[in-house]
């Protein structure tokens, strides 16, 4: 990254002469087309809000000139220097800058990394007298959560509702790592397992809960289980009374031989199975009891909003029988 | 997110009494300990300098504190207001901090991502009369390179590189799909066309090259194949003669029947096998052709060092045989 000064009619030469910055490069307005995005440019703060350009900018100004200031400080510009009060040094500051500029650039593909694990979801898929539906709403760009399903060779739903420790970046990393064990086995017991021993293996030092089941959808007998799972499947009768399904063990990644607990239970007609994330109990107030009620509450009498702002990922994994 | 006005000896009342501001709360200094770090702060640049608080912050000037002003910039203030100049509009400034904010906590967890992508690669492996190692640098804090090693069943060494199309946060993503195939295959082709069913059913919209090989390590044997990756694989031989080992596919992800196919060679004592992500022959000049002699020339010379600034990630997977 070089550091270009923009020719003004105030005489900033000294600027170009500090010692501590040996290679600042003097350019006319003009010139700067040709200079590629990333370097730095120092400019009077008058000729910055003339003008715009796309390079980090450090604007020069007189004492009495705080409005120009703030309107390049709000357009864009990344530091002002009053000129008869130059910082001692120079360099630290330009330093800075440069982190400052590469901690914005990789942020920037955020929203595209965000696309992409929403892409990763599977379609709605069509079995009959059944559907499946679900919220998958993220706390910051990209999700901690992840949800899966597909048919199995003999053409029972295996689908699954999974929250990696932490959230952010970090965590959705391990929702991609998730992702590529869609279709690659038949039941909860098998697919958790695999998981269990890779996550071991690899030593990511993040844990994983899952809340897994698997639907056959001519008899309705459904089996799933918990690896640490909070909080615990919800169902809903088709008179709207609900039932908490308990069971658990422990969450994926932290020993290496998990012994996994399947339930089994029969879906009625006009019956609901829900799996949650943590984060849809954490838009309630109250302990965690108290978190779980409003949610089943809320679940059963239809009327689930999720709010705009969330302080943890919200994922919900809906199964219907008509 | 609240909007608070810290208390100060200049009169502020016509900030908060703006219209397109409702909600604007009077407090004093020291009250700003007990509100959440999301929130935002408006206060006089002098109270803001003689403190520190982490909530998002908007100091109120004179025009003539311009010195103030650059400081409170750099100290991380988020804006500057003049007070006889204040913005027509508080409102949309106010809606773009917050946005501006919400971006910045995305970004916070980047590094913790980064160190959790590399501690996804496995340690190095403790194979007779072979060593392997490798070079794995972003260009921003996560890599849309990956790479890969263990021993099949039958002692051989499965290896591969590969690139995600594109780089950064979204590619990265893909990166952990990859990790979950580790030790899943026992041969390049098993494990490529299985990695190409899932990525086209996925439907990511992002491709993948990948060098894959497998190696013998009793008889030296040496079988790899290439899914449309550049550069190809390079063979140092013990005299430092150098061979490009020609051969490619598609790309993963492109089509559903991947035809690949597969080479053989031999390893000969002393000779080493060298698979590049296309980020190391963007850091030579010229043309493609002209990169590609320049990075043969420098890896057989034996004074590889990537730069401290890429343009595109850089990973560089070396098999030698001692």
């Amino acid at each position: 990254m070089s550091v270009y000064l923009i020719d003004s009619p105030v005489d900033d030469s000294h600027v170009r002469l500090r010692a501590d910055v040996p290679d600042i490069i003097s350019i006319s307005v003009d010139d700067l087309l040709s200079i590629p995005a990333e370097h730095l440019v120092i400019a009077d703060v008058s000729i910055y809000l003339a003008h715009r350009w796309p390079q980090p900018t450090i604007v020069l100004a007189h004492n009495h000139q705080g409005y120009e200031l703030v309107n390049a400080w709000q357009r864009g510009a990344w530091a002002g220097w009053i000129r008869d009060q130059l910082p001692d040094s120079l360099a630290p500051i330009i330093q800075q800058l440069k982190m400052q500029h590469q901690h914005q650039s990789d942020s920037r593909d955020l929203p595209a990394a965000a696309r992409l694990q929403k892409r990763l979801i599977p379609r709605p898929l069509d079995i009959p007298n059944y559907q499946i539906e679900h919220i998958y709403q993220p706390a910051s760009a990209l999700s901690g959560d992840w949800l899966d399903y597909w048919m199995t060779p003999d053409n029972r739903l295996l689908f699954y509702l999974a929250d990696v420790a932490g959230h952010g970046a970090a965590s959705s990393l391990l929702t991609g790592w998730l992702a590529a064990f869609h279709g690659s086995e038949h039941s909860p017991q098998a697919l958790l397992s695999r998981m269990n021993r890779l996550l071991v293996t690899q030593n990511a030092g993040k844990h994983i809960t899952v809340l897994c089941g698997l639907l056959n959808p001519v008899t309705h007998h459904l089996e799933w289980c918990s690896a640490g799972h909070y909080p615990p499947p919800i169902l809903i009768h088709p008179d709207r009374t609900t039932e908490i399904l308990n069971s658990s063990s422990f969450p994926l990644g932290l020993v290496t031989d998990l012994t996994l607990t399947t339930q089994t239970t029969s879906l009625e007609p006009k019956s609901q199975l829900l799996f949650c994330s943590d984060g849809a109990i954490e838009i309630f107030t109250g302990g965690t009891s108290e978190q779980l009620t409003q949610l089943i509450e809320t679940l059963s009498s239809r009327r689930f909003d999720p709010p705009d702002h969330l302080t943890d990922d919200l994922t919900i994994l809906s199964l219907s029988r008509i």
